[in-house]
């Protein structure tokens, strides 16, 4: 391991420490922590570290419950509803996906929509945690509204991510995990610190003229939904960011669309408020509800090996989705995860505010 | 009515007479015209009448089964396969769905993966009938691979559709029903046809250079995913075609990527089959198994008064996914369905080797 790095338990145990002093019980605090190691190692260090004071100052702010009471308020065999009672995202989404799992396990496909929630970080480890029970597993979440309709100029739409996780043999598991949107925010946050401008067809002005200023957003512009422009599709994005926000919002009883509250402490509150906190969306099939499951795990290894195999563009390399979140995972696990300076610097800070030790490397 | 249309009873009862005579029971003509009238009532032609030669000529060929014994071949209390024994796509797609919407009704939510089955025609027909039964639906198809996965040139993929509909109180429901590209493969023909150009960002040539030549596919080229290029997020298109592909055709144990058989006749099968014929994925939610039915649509109308009153672009209008087909289907009603000239005279050709009435209006 690189000395400049942190090795994953390090952090687990760090980020434990940091949610149990906050004041949740010593398992939620590591459930939680599980969930921000892992978007470390999966190479997406937007949803790991640089959150922690995120979370500092949402709980400073009172806008948290680190003493949840997330239970199912609605359920069917196959479907229920979760309350998380405003408690941290990661733990909600974590038991709500269990909830979903532990269903499908006796109907063959379970459902979960949540209210109640906060920002739950990576898709994928809730849809993961399905592949480990043998199930395709599906995560989805609404957000805070950045994103305009096709033929709109109103922000009413978050980046609204969809995550499905495949199982497979011998090969890796399938791990899907996208934006309803041709790019993350983050990207565009990165080009302004540049002082870079960005291609057309992520975001437009306030009047709907295509734009390539990544800081357009305070300007009252708006993001696009994926497919960029109505001649490529921006109808297909918006809608499937809407049915992503339909789910997670408008069926669980959270906010949706204008109304879901940022996950930021400096960003006041929606006034109006038409359900509870932010939504998400959870499922699970298991895969031997429909074949064997050697047999299915059999037939995703072809599917598989088929797209994997297929001809290159030249120059380039045919990816399953999850390939690259999977070989960061192997190369982190091995080398540690590294923390830009500014960010241990930052976590450094909140550790001492809560008189808890963090080695700053660099 | 305009009296160069036609009536959609004259259709519904004309396609039923056209498939009896290919030999399917009365029930299942009428069942599979249902499906075809629809397409034309919802303004979409392209999967309407002109279809019915394509169905004659895989009829004349063998390539489908008028006499098929549908039927649920594994199943869960919330899941099933159905094997569509070769039948004809409509007629599959509707059971299937019946199914989902039967095992929901018991356990909440229901999900049908289909193998063995054909083209299903437009997915939001089989999406709506979950809206029917106060659920909602979720229709989706893998297809004859015309689309190259992000950084290839090998078409692996159909066009691979998915349709969601939406039940809502005052307001119509919420119809999303797009394939996972940025056009339908019908517009490449219709400006082939023109011999106009296309955008770039629809197609790539055989080498992945992208391309404006809307007859490319014959040429080596491909269609791309969703998002059109890697910039604007043509993985994540590649991924939902890729998810639509494994829940239709490696859950269902149809066929996937590229041995999804073509339904043209006059494009040979391929010589290798990984499974059965085609594949679909159906499933439905009952909305009351996560709020009661009368507030989830106050909400979900709520949803539609919010997303229809944004602020538009000036000079666009705002839409919901549905509004362009539902007020086709209120005009269309009206007005009559009208069908190109060429398209009646090759249903009259039909009709006279089949021995039944067809009139030409133009």
């Amino acid at each position: 391991m690189n000395d400049k790095n942190y090795s994953p338990e390090y952090l687990r145990t760090f980020i434990t420490r940091f949610f149990e002093k906050l004041g949740c019980p010593a398992g939620d605090a590591a459930a939680i922590a599980d969930v921000f190691v892992r978007a470390e190692l999966r190479g997406l260090p937007s949803h790991g570290m640089i959150r922690l004071k995120d979370h500092y100052q949402l709980w400073e702010a009172g806008r948290l419950n680190l003493r949840p009471d997330i239970r199912v308020v609605y359920e069917t065999p196959a479907t229920a509803v979760v309350d998380g009672d405003n408690g941290i995202g990661m733990l909600v989404a974590t038991r709500a996906m269990q909830t979903a799992i532990t269903k499908a396990r006796k109907t063959g496909s379970g459902w979960v929509a949540v209210r109640n929630s906060n920002h739950f970080g990576i898709g994928s480890y809730y849809a993961l945690m399905a592949v480990e029970a043998d199930m395709i597993g599906l995560a989805m979440t609404n957000g805070n509204p950045l994103v305009a309709p096709a033929n709109s100029v109103d922000r009413l739409l978050g980046t609204n991510p969809i995550a499905v996780a495949v199982p497979a043999g011998e090969e890796p598991p399938f791990v899907g995990d996208f934006s309803t949107t041709p790019i993350a925010r983050g990207k565009l946050a990165v080009a302004a610190k540049k002082g870079e401008k960005v291609p057309f067809g992520y975001v437009i002005d306030k009047d709907g003229n295509p734009s390539d200023d990544p800081d357009i957003l305070k300007k009252g512009g708006a993001m696009v939904p994926l497919g960029g422009d109505l001649a490529h599709g921006s109808h297909k994005g918006y809608a499937l960011g809407a049915i992503v926000d339909i789910l997670s919002g408008v069926l669980s009883g959270a906010n949706f669309g204008p109304f879901v509250p940022p996950n930021l402490a400096y960003l006041p509150l929606p006034e109006e408020q038409v359900g509870k906190g932010m939504g998400h969306f959870f499922g699970a099939w298991r895969v031997d509800a429909f074949m064997p499951a050697e047999a299915f795990k059999a037939r995703m290894d072809r599917w598989i090996k088929i797209f994997r195999n297929a001809k290159p563009v030249p120059g380039k390399k045919v990816l399953i989705p999850g390939d690259i979140e999977r070989e960061a995972e192997e190369r982190i696990a091995r080398e540690g995860i590294s923390i830009l300076p500014a960010i241990q610097k930052e976590v450094k800070e909140l550790a001492d505010k809560l008189g808890i030790e963090f080695e700053v490397k660099d």
